[in-house]
């Protein structure tokens, strides 16, 4: 599976070269020879002898970026001077900054916005803690939260280094739902340590997006914040995840004609993302569901599980699936299957794998960068296929529900996020596309859809006042319930 | 000492009263007669019969404006509308907010702000950490923490209360020096568990600000932070008010021609503030200064520090001041003394005090918002007033520290802020008040002076240097120093 030239491999290659001759043609053509492609060509200074030329050039990665700059140094006449990492530079000095909403230009302006005047505001919410929701940035505020010991596919690489995806999701919340979100990276992997941590920087903010966190240590993280906080604590790599996948298979099984009741499903990976689809599958209706790690089909007779503590993820996945009792391989339990997703490794299924199951098959393979099978083999046979990735059809893409869920949430001032709102999520995502768009290749909109955020927060909106005072009122016993 | 009409009691009140007539003067006439002052009078629809007017009312104090509002409704034919608040207006929501420095408008945006470009960025940072001062917004960005136990002068409201105050000083940060600051309220006033709380946070910061958090424990959680962290920890109730005292005593010492190795200073109040302005005092040159508090002037002799332990902060005042062995109380101690610097509480001494005090005497008296003497009052006698007030001459304001400082630190990429640091701030803050502008009603520049905040950071930046690779390069040795 051949990468394409991609704009986050690209570069602005700062060029001198021959004002007179072909040293202007070439730059393209050696560009292109080396496949990438010039996706931009500005002359900035000009002579009689020589122009200065930026040429902003794709590349597939860093690799491919340094052999193209090779070219480029052997075209006779050319003079290379500085090469910029457009992805390199969007990102110097950080990629969001804190801005006052009120000018603060003379005495009056500070004496409402600081001392005295702020003196009041803070004695209201003293006698009123409520008020903090009305008065402050609690309303709109979410810490977006992690140890950085399970970032991207990059894996344990501490805090300071996640911090950049932080801010990107950051900038998501605010480009897609309006939200304020600060990124707080935690220099503990401990759980109770961050337990702790999140609990104490917990009164300014309306909501907790766990952020890869590793398993299992996120799954005792977030059920033990969800008991000690007000507010709501959503696990993006599980919660996220599970409502973008249930909200695909919602309308891959509207185009193969198929009902979520009747059909079997296989899961490949038994991690935190694995864990939380499958238990909002189930909550959704699915009946037939088996699930595959590494050592093969999770059933309660597989060696390392007959003596498993009866609370482990594994246990629980045991009792829960497999009602039919299948053994064996992660490609014995696919042949006959409608269903196959995957959040575990590449290339675990071949095409011929994918051509035993049954008729319209569903095929989400999501891993990232290289999915579970290449979506070109897969749609060999089956009916529908999804993956991670942008550069194929259907992308499965988490952005598509945490600004929506959170501005839900925020904007119904819930106290929890549980099934249900998860559940109506991802039915409203679903929602989104329209029955005459609807077809194979178009199974979940775009991330620039603007529709999605607005249709997904309404959907949570109503489900946190269906759920009554439960979500919305101080009371122990309105802790989240979801994923239990 | 009768409150003035202040901006941050100011409310817009909607009337509707007749077109014809003299109703419309009548409410100035009101407002005036009851002690406010019209600030705004805008006409915002208007008939044959009636005109709706919003009048905007400074008022002293919540009391004060019912009481105008009342007076309001009493003039004949007008109907009073909606009261709104200024300040509340201005709080609604909350004052700062989160932004993305860059436009996510395409596949091509996210992906370099976003996976997969943001990939590339994380394992730099992971192969060189350093890196995150130049990749992130750790390099720009303050914690703003507090507990909510010493707010303001509310006491311990809690964080939730606390938080307009944080996100004020947050707005300040920007308005000041460019900071990117985020309030971190913390829900414990358990030290060990601050402690380890901030320490958790850091990475993502290039500066910790404490602030409002009671003695005694804001020390020890500030020495343990120090020791921990490899950013500067600041209490801005300690030092940036010790730097804001020490700026203004200089220029005070200018105006009366008296050095600061000579004069006898007398402090009223051993909390942050005073402990930490004693000590920055004495690392000034101070060689006579006596402490007084609640019981009395501090000496080892004294009752209460016989047995004291002889780390506890009253034993290391008792031991590092006073060398004549002055005893009494405050009064005695302040007769025949040169400066007088109150930082405790309303009313501790009175005009008859401060006349037994040195020719050319200096009263800082700091107690917000009432002073420990009014200041009219101990003018008649003293050479130079100031106070904590901005409705009176020399208003002493930290508001003139914290933000340059930290602006140097983070320039300077400082891993700590040390009594030298702080000694440069003081003398470049004094310095903004040039030779021909200095006189007793002008000892410090307004918070609006432009040249503060670059000045202060510029001395900062070029003490950090001077430190050298203590400052700058990890170590635990470069652990900061100051307040010891």
């Amino acid at each position: 599976m051949a990468t394409a030239p991609s704009v986050s491999y690209s570069m602005t290659v700062r060029l001198e070269v021959p004002a007179g001759g072909t040293a202007v043609s070439q730059l393209t053509t050696a560009v292109e020879s080396s496949g990438g492609s010039v996706t931009g060509l500005d002359v900035t200074a000009s002579g009689h002898e020589r122009l200065r030329i930026d040429v902003t050039i794709a590349a597939s990665s860093t690799a491919h970026a340094d052999s193209i700059v090779q070219q480029l140094r052997g075209i006779e006449g050319v003079t290379l001077g500085k090469v910029s990492d457009r992805t390199f530079l969007m990102h110097l000095g950080g990629k969001i900054e804190m801005s006052s909403k009120h000018p603060i230009r003379n005495r009056d302006d500070l004496s409402m916005v600081y001392t005295p005047g702020v003196a009041r505001v803070c004695t209201q919410i003293a006698e009123n803690p409520e008020d903090a929701r009305r008065l402050t940035i609690k309303r709109n505020s979410v810490a977006v939260v992690t140890d950085g010991s399970a970032v991207l596919g990059l894996g344990n690489i501490g805090p300071k280094a996640a911090l950049p995806v932080m801010e990107g999701k950051a900038a998501l919340f605010k480009t897609f739902a309006g939200i304020d979100a600060w990124p707080i990276c935690l220099d503990t992997q401990d759980t109770d340590t961050i337990v702790e941590v999140v609990k104490a920087v917990a009164p300014g903010f309306a909501g907790i997006n766990l952020e890869d966190i590793s398993a299992p240590r996120c799954f005792e993280i977030e059920a033990r914040l969800r008991e000690a906080l007000d507010i709501p604590v959503f696990h993006d790599d599980q919660h996220g995840t599970a409502i973008v996948v249930l909200a695909s298979l919602h309308n891959a099984l509207r185009v193969v004609g198929k009902n979520i009741e009747d059909v079997r499903v296989v899961m490949s990976g038994a991690g935190a993302a694995g864990t939380a689809i499958l238990k909002l599958l189930l909550a959704a209706g699915v009946k037939h569901a088996v699930v595959a790690d590494i050592h093969g089909v999770v059933h309660g007779g597989r060696e390392d599980l007959v003596d498993a503590a009866p609370d482990s993820p594994l246990s629980w996945i045991a009792r829960n699936t497999n009602p039919e009792g299948v053994t064996g391989t992660l490609k014995d339990a696919v042949a006959g299957s409608d269903v196959f997703i995957g959040v575990s490794a590449p290339d675990v299924l071949a095409g011929e794998d994918v051509a035993t199951m049954a008729d319209g098959a569903i095929v989400f393979a999501l891993a990232n960068p290289d999915p579970e099978i290449d979506p070109a083999e897969a749609r060999r046979t089956a009916a529908v296929v999804a993956t991670g990735r942008s550069d194929f059809p259907n992308q499965i893409n988490n952005v598509l529900v945490f600004p929506g869920v959170f501005r839900g949430l925020l904007d119904a001032q819930s106290r929890t996020v549980n099934t249900e709102m998860m559940l109506a999520a991802a039915r409203a995502l679903a929602d989104v596309v329209l029955e005459d768009e609807l077809n194979a290749n178009y199974i979940i909109p775009s991330v620039f859809n603007e529709k999605v955020s607005g249709a997904v927060a309404g959907a949570v909106r109503k489900a946190v006042r269906a759920a009554g005072e439960s979500a919305t009122q101080p009371a122990t016993e309105a802790a989240g319930t979801s994923g239990e």
